[in-house]
């Protein structure tokens, strides 16, 4: 008898005509329960719709993007669902999995962790790819061939490493704030160390830049769209935006670069430029294949 | 020499263009520090700007509104402040003031209490009307013959009972979710009774439906707003919007009572209806006076 994947509803509201609901379900990749918000507009009653995975940053969970972003008004008027999973494992109880805020809990980085004792749960690209989005599929009114992919911090970083690591997976990609070169800021060294071992030899394959500057064309003509403020405090030291700037000009990936006087790292920063993120996936999950 | 009463800034973030600023100051009306989150739209730095001041619900802070309600960006565009202060005192150590999470700290119900402990520190209207908006319109470029006031469940009474009771202050008044009528409801007559004592006479004068049928003419002649879902599930016991809509009847006091199908009591159904209310409001400050 095949095993039917369970989805727990865990909280469901009406939000600008369509529902905003939140799931839980047993998640064979992570081997613990995960959680997921999802948003389906009111179009999604009729048949089924493009989605916007957004993967949030150091120390959000699921609930981050639902309650902050604003994103949910104008991805009802233009018929796109809206898919926000939680950062890492929960509930694993690995030793000082909650002692830093940017490792472990709350920070799983959109990678899987080869290094014990992450390698058991720690498993959120797989987890991702291969689990999630089939099942959102199978289980919601969603497109999964026309999946656009953005994500804010941390949650940057997740975003440009798998639309760069899995062509062909999502049709539009962007990000707010991200995490641009993981190898060379102290977040992303902790990380890759700890999740994948000091050698660093493996860890320009969840580089951002270093993936963009290995392409042999560019792997999104339609373009990729970064926001980034400039009061941002960790902007300097740990974001590094202008090296994924060159190596999309290198390799002659169209790229919208905005840099915003006065926006800080936040979610007040994020909603002010949310709508631009929706438009820009809309441009393209939309058109004709 | 004067007393200058110090704002403090406790937080400010770039936000479409405007500032969203969390400040504390020392209340003497409530004799404790009190928290107020104010967003300024992009026009605040030209001139003064006309304000709208939302009242939050049980259990909710300064910070409620600001995270969740999603009125920032058509609040830039349109050029109004909003304000949002705290729901209650807090620190004051009364007894037994957190034992419950519908009356004492985060329960205030936007009245002086007159009724030993509470009547020290529990001073929410006379805090309000008294002392924040003369000293927001002192130090922050706000207009203050401009202002509109609406809240969401108990903050929705606050913002009905307010508008009646202080004819002129307010220039436009709405609100979500509210509680109509809190002589007739167990939020209500919990609170009425421990913030003015046992005897009933008195509570007349904070029920916003009592208000309204004392009146000799409309006392907003331009409409007042009110939105309710119908999936939420204080409405039946709680809330009584037909008692409101009676009295308003009654007065020949315009009033859109707007019911929604499948919306519930929370910030989706808020942020739902959020843009109407600032038009609303928006309308009516804006007329030439």
């Amino acid at each position: 008898m095949e095993f039917v994947q369970q989805l727990r509803t865990l909280g469901e509201h009406r939000c600008f005509g369509g529902i905003q609901r939140f799931i839980e379900h047993d998640s064979h990749e992570i081997g613990l329960p995960m959680r997921i918000s999802v948003f389906l507009p009111p179009q999604a009653a009729l048949a089924r719709v493009p989605a916007l995975v957004y993967l949030a940053g150091l120390t959000c969970n699921e609930e981050t993007f639902a309650v902050k972003a604003g994103a949910q008004q104008l991805a009802a008027e233009l018929g796109m669902a809206l898919i926000a999973p939680d950062t890492s494992p929960r509930g694993a109880d690995v030793p000082g999995e909650a002692e830093s805020w940017d490792f472990g809990v709350g920070a799983g980085f959109y990678l899987d962790a080869t290094r014990a004792p992450w390698a058991a749960h720690w498993r959120m690209e797989s987890y991702l790819l291969n689990e999630l989005l089939p099942l959102l599929g199978d289980r919601l009114p969603v497109d999964t061939q026309r999946v656009g992919l953005t994500g804010h911090s941390t949650g940057g970083h997740g975003a440009l490493t798998l639309a760069l690591r899995h062509p062909g997976r999502f049709r539009s990609v962007s990000a707010l704030a991200p995490v641009c070169a993981p190898t060379r800021c102290p977040w992303g060294r902790k990380a890759l160390a700890g999740y994948l071992g000091a050698d660093s030899g493996h860890w320009a394959e969840h580089d951002a830049s270093s993936l963009m500057s290995r392409q042999k064309a560019a792997p999104y003509p339609q373009g990729i769209l970064i926001d980034q403020g400039l009061e941002d405090k960790f902007l300097s030291e740990q974001l590094h935006p202008h090296l994924f700037e060159a190596a999309c000009l290198a390799v002659g990936q169209p790229l919208t670069m905005r840099r915003h006087i006065g926006y800080d790292h936040g979610y007040y920063f994020v909603q002010s430029f949310m709508a631009d993120h929706l438009r820009h996936h809309h441009r393209i999950l939309f058109q004709p294949s």
